[in-house]
């Protein structure tokens, strides 16, 4: 080790979130281009050439946060409607508005959202969407890791045309960014009530060929689950499965509705589980079983969901909302424990992305996807446990500082890489044409 | 109308929670003393002679929030034990760690509690604990509306010893603080399962003499009322009801475990609600038919509980949960809909306080209980509906004013009526004491 980093950042409570869950009172993580060169007491780095030094005293340093599932241009509709039934909601005002969007308005969209990330600590996203190709070059622009997929369906898209050219830019996006350190391609059918078995196996074998992740949502209704069993005669899982489509490289979306049959496929397959419970709440779709899946070693990553289902991308929220849910629930305060839900925050959702080996945790040689929680604020006082405040009691406004890839993109509320007085105007005059 | 006002808070949107729901989209509240002198459109004050200007332009001017329940000085014990069985908890954490209080360490919890109120925009709270006369007096120096009183039960308490001695205190604590304008006494016996018969009617004796509320947790779990039917043969509210303890000055906390025929007591006697969702969630309490309640016509206000079940005092993120919460419960997106649940943490909070002449809403000859929620941030934009962005999408860090009684005891998250650095650096103290 040449004992030199490029940015030192040192003494806060390092919480790595690795696999001996190491937490390190007086710690610090020192960084070498965009990776991990170290983490260790801070007294360890005594004699370290530094270029520069980032005070994390009072604050937790803990690795970013991982939002595996969210629709981040849709910012722009951000309580546009809400307190509605699900097919108004979708039909009278949420189609309508989607309808109106074009590349640039993504982009801003992607933008606001960008920003409402990094001010909240999430470092990496996986987003589906229209006009995705704006989305990747947003999230870029912005310093952000992301995995992002253009949405598929059975009918023609206002993105890119006929299915067929939906294939043909998922191809060229994975092509175009296959190199690229923070953008990640991933094939994105919709849905199996949106999508035929011909483009559900079509985007399976494109997401294999291409060693990309293969993202859709599943399950995540009643009256979905009743209408695929009644097309194909069985859960949509079994429909997956049936088509071959269940594996390591799947994420499946919501996975509210299952049956035990279905959590055992998931399990047996490997299958990666988004569990969004803030937006399958607000759209009262049920409570998926997020501790029986984990009982069954699914992976489950954590995520918010699109802005008009939530209404905000702020994962510490989340991840309060997911250990309350479940306690009650289940009607037992030991499920969830604040460990578990942390760990679908970070880790497990790198994991469910297939990001595990480059972020979630804090190690040397891992990308320095790092952030620092301030703790020393009225809500936050006293601390026995970091773990549980970063879970019950902190906010996304707690964030003081967010690194990616060893670049700082955020200190106290100021972002570095996003002009965000102009995507908050600009979001304001898709809004006005909205009204 | 003399068209002065010592203070004018103009510019932003003034929401007024009034009985017509008036919104303003570009309006002004006018303070004289402690009392809302007009709330009108902000052109409508030029002329006025004005001490003082409050910018509130890109804000949200609205009503101070009402925390019907909480234990503030729980504060001490904020994530000190989480995610164990009720009993564990409670037995091995929770009151361990309230035998070693005192009057000077229930003083700290609640400077810190009402900091954190304060700072999230909370204007009035309802508090039980040991040590009130201590949480009336800090809550008064904070500058906060209280309704406090000492918790009452069938064992000596730290606070007062025996049970004859706690209604002495009682007594003196109304005696003594009866003409004050900030804090009102309540008369709180913790529960029919910590209090026998006896207890619970002198205790309504005692609020009826003096016309005080009666504060209450009832029928908050299933063990518990399965206890009160054993020994009494009927629910906790039916048990109540015999005792002739049912009436509108009752604020009723929890209610969770509730029969048919509970509700339609509490419709009955216009009993007040305090309802904890997110205390109700970690603790795995259940959850409250709070829609069902509503549709029978019952009062409910909103509160957090202690830090210790929550783990925060954030009316913003209760909210949240609680629109959130039975929409899921009841797999219907309409019920509790963001008008709903932001009346109970304003005017029906003050409502089940008894304090809906005073607070609650901005109308003029109220009390000027003013708070600004600065909605020019990422995750705020842009708006369709305030009222949404509030239940949906904000949180306590939002506020950025906070007027109480006409005096400003918060800007830009500066605190004037507290030494907060002081109540943290106390807080630690007596925590380090606990490990
Ligand atoms: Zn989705
Ligand atoms: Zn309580």
């Amino acid at each position: 080790m040449d004992r030199h980093a490029d940015i030192l950042i040192t003494g806060g409570l390092v919480l790595t979130m690795d696999d001996e869950d190491r937490t390190i009172p007086d710690g610090a993580v020192a960084v070498s281009g965009d990776i991990i060169a170290a983490v260790d007491d801070a007294a360890g780095f005594e004699g370290w050439r530094v270029d520069r030094t980032v005070d994390a005293r009072g604050g937790i340093i803990m690795p970013g946060l991982v939002n595996v599932h969210t629709h981040a241009a849709m910012t722009c509709f951000r309580g546009l409607a809400d307190d509605l039934p699900l097919m108004t909601w979708l039909n009278d005002h949420i189609f309508p508005a989607e309808a109106t969007l074009d590349r640039e308005k993504v982009a801003t969209g992607t933008a606001l959202a960008c920003a409402e990330m990094i001010l909240s600590g999430t470092t990496c996203f996986c987003d589906m969407y229209l006009f995705e190709d704006a989305v990747a070059e947003t999230a870029r622009r912005a310093g952000m890791r992301a995995v992002v997929g253009e949405v598929l369906f059975d009918f023609p898209s206002p993105a890119y045309g006929p299915l067929r050219k939906g294939f043909e830019k998922t191809q060229a996006l994975i092509d175009q960014w296959r190199k690229d350190p923070l953008i990640r391609i991933a094939v994105e059918p919709h849905s199996p009530y949106l999508c035929a078995p011909d483009l559900l196996k079509k985007a399976g074998d494109t997401a294999l060929k291409n060693d990309c992740l293969l993202v859709t949502h599943l399950s995540e209704t009643r009256n979905e689950v009743d209408q695929i069993q009644k097309t194909y005669g069985r859960t949509p899982i079994a429909h997956m499965a049936e088509l071959g489509l269940l594996g390591p490289h799947l994420l499946a979306c919501h996975c509210v509705v299952l049956t035990a049959s279905d959590r055992t496929l998931l399990a047996r397959y490997d299958v990666k589980v988004a569990h969004n419970p803030e937006s399958n709440m607000k759209l009262a779709s049920g409570i998926a079983p997020i501790p029986q899946l984990l009982d069954a070693g699914v992976c489950v990553g954590l995520g918010t969901d699109g802005c008009s289902s939530n209404n905000d991308l702020d994962m510490l929220l989340e991840m309060d909302t997911a250990a309350k849910l479940h306690k009650v629930a289940n009607l037992d305060p030991t499920v969830m424990d604040a460990r578990t839900v942390l760990r679908m925050a970070t880790i497990e959702g790198a994991r469910a992305l297939g990001l595990d080996g480059i972020t979630g945790s804090l190690a040397p040689g891992k990308q320095a996807d790092v952030i620092i929680v301030d703790t020393e604020k009225p809500h936050l006082q006293p601390m026995f446990q970091p773990t549980s405040h970063l879970v019950y009691a902190a906010r996304g406004s707690d964030v003081a500082f967010v690194m990616i890839a060893g670049r700082v993109v955020m200190e106290n509320g100021a972002v570095f890489t996003i002009d965000v007085d102009r995507a908050i105007r600009e979001v304001n005059r898709i809004a006005r044409g909205l009204r």
